[in-house]
């Protein structure tokens, strides 16, 4: 072992300048802007993650997301990991090899989920349709009636496509057939009602920087008492230990028995981000993401733009817009990008170049930043030749 | 859908009054003290995860970490999860099923990486020894040899036991029979030399919250060329999608092809602690923490206690004091906790009861808090009736 005495200092060759991030509005898909409480919760000193006072945090967290989540039963509790973590903590602990597992594909992140379905040895059948297409009502009862699966996925809110799938019809399929609901909430959560206990979700996940306008890095969940008794009655073991939803049940609850050392400034964060929820009230932070939304489809189709999803079917909190002929997707992304700090996101797959991903939501949906979007995209759109 | 008009809003019954965490001084086996340089990096404004700033980001982590790890070949990246997620990627990435698969056994951090092996199908063999004893070097090339492995892991600090494991021999011993190495490096890295590459560790794994002292909530790793060519060359996909290295290293270098969202305070964070480390020089902060573990262990054997590890395999960073005779070892730290605001731990599993696990690490590791830990120890161990 080499010992270095203190006269032998070394220096990095290597100067780091100061953290300086750019200033920029969040319009993308997340992730979304952040309250400056959250910010200060971030950066507030940390106490041990066995500590009586972390274990209050959770606590509370757990409390603040029941109306969240429209959790009038069930469990709710928090991943540390992004949504993603939450997608494979859902599908590891549901799914077991040679599950019979059905996805509505109609995006991205189904695609994900089948992926996870997959690698973890679930026979997985589809019902595909087209992206930015949502599934009626009929369609997913017959699906489920014929596949008699054991679990059953949708994606909520598609981030990939902006189109808002109703559970209603899936879940009471599913459960005449007695298989478990997931439903990703992901884009949702916080600016959508997602109700998933009168909806009839089993297993919720989201990620904390979307409709809960929290710095990403957790994935707070919902398991309705009928996956809670699922999960209890679970004889083999997932073939994730780090998502094992059992043993973060137990950490995170009554016994907190030590499973992982939790991200406490993350938690922090969320609180306080549950927290200014609460203090807004969730039905009116709704209700405000619902305006922003209308405000701004009334403005991009008065520029002669047109909706990628139909009337009814869209996300509040993602708008997908087409792209117009003839037009740059990339060019008017990073025009606003570098002359206003505006990020907006494009399409991807099926999409790419054809839709722009547009999100209102947290502290940006309100009627005067919808107001400053709708402005800076139609320069950059007039600035690549687009008149309405 | 309902529509909540303005004019009802509705606000929380139970109000949250601002978050206040306690101070606390964190002298357990980690969470570690954090620098106030830190605590602003994680406040700074946000920006997307596939803002070129970000990426700008995510590459000075990766070169920073390279001296930390002694990374003279290979890679350095980051996982988004905490230390338990670092150990799940390098058994799911490196551990197929039906992987004859090694571990040196002498401790709870052993046991978990052994679960992850089981749950990943791999067939696991173990060398067993009393936590606290650590492995000497014809042990552990006698075990290799035998058993023909074809990956081995080991812990190199146990924080479980304070026990430093060496890794020359195993490394060198694995080689030779053409196996992988993985190195638990949760509790060294930072505060102790890691020397991946020159170690022959092919595999290195790490939290943000001990060593380096950041918050919780990353894990970076260290890659070997041999661990990146067999990535490579595996032809069958990890059963885990989150943690899929070559899903994450495509997000984190060259190609930046979307993954995850990874959490971008939690990387400002760890970039600005990694800034500290850097400007202090990586040999000093080992000398230091070397420094203060010596001046530890000489304060608690003046007081007539004893080390449970023996001299020489030792954890600097974290010290295994065996609980004297007749003393609870519970009230010894609910009075520090209570009292001053100090947290140390307690051990558990065959340690139960016996030892304290007294950590020494980052902000803490000066003269001065030794000697304000040592006196305030003293206090509380007299309280429970005490003497030297």
């Amino acid at each position: 072992m080499t010992v270095i005495s203190a006269q032998k200092e070394t220096r990095p060759t290597t100067t780091y300048s100061p953290l300086a991030p750019p200033r920029r509005y969040l319009f993308g898909p997340g992730p979304s802007m952040v309250h400056p409480r959250v910010y200060e919760a971030l950066s507030k000193p940390i106490v041990g993650h066995l500590d009586p006072y972390f274990f209050g945090v959770m606590q509370e967290i757990q409390q603040l997301l029941k109306p969240v989540f429209g959790a009038d039963d069930g469990v709710t509790m928090v991943i540390s990991g992004t949504g993603s973590a939450g997608m494979e903590a859902s599908v590891a602990n549901f799914v077991e090899p040679g599950t019979k597992f059905a996805v509505f594909a109609n995006g991205y992140f189904c695609d994900r989920i089948t992926e996870m379905g997959k690698r973890q040895g679930a026979s997985v059948v589809r019902l595909e349709k087209p992206w930015g297409d949502t599934f009626a009502d009929q369609e997913a009862v017959d699906f489920i009636r014929r596949e008699q699966p054991q679990v059953v996925a949708y994606v909520h809110a598609e981030t990939s496509t902006g189109a808002l799938q109703s559970g209603r019809a899936i879940c009471s399929a599913a459960h005449d057939v007695g298989a478990l609901v997931i439903a990703d909430c992901v884009t949702s959560l916080g600016g959508i009602p997602v109700n998933a206990a009168k909806t009839g979700i089993d297993v919720a996940y989201s990620c904390s920087q979307k409709g809960l306008s929290c710095p990403p890095g957790l994935s707070p969940m919902f398991l309705s008492s009928r996956a809670m008794n699922w999960l209890g009655s679970r004889t083999s073991s997932p073939r994730s230990w780090y998502l094992d939803l059992k043993l973060i049940y137990d950490y995170s609850t009554v016994s907190h028995r030590y499973h992982h050392t939790a991200p406490i400034s993350m938690f922090y964060a969320l609180r306080e981000a549950l927290v200014v929820i609460a203090e807004e009230g969730i039905e009116n932070r709704w209700e405000r993401h619902r305006r922003c939304h209308e405000a701004f489809v009334k403005g991009v189709e008065a520029m002669g733009l047109r909706m990628l999803v139909p009337e009814g079917q869209r996300i509040w909190t993602l708008n997908t817009v087409s792209v117009p002929q003839g037009v740059d997707e990339a060019k008017v992304k990073s025009r606003l990008l570098e002359e206003e700090g505006i990020e907006i996101l494009g399409g991807f797959g099926p999409l790419a170049g054809k839709v722009f991903r547009i999100g209102i939501m947290g502290p940006l949906a309100t009627e005067e930043h919808v107001q400053f979007l709708l402005r800076e995209l139609k320069k950059s759109l007039a600035s690549q030749g687009y008149r309405p």
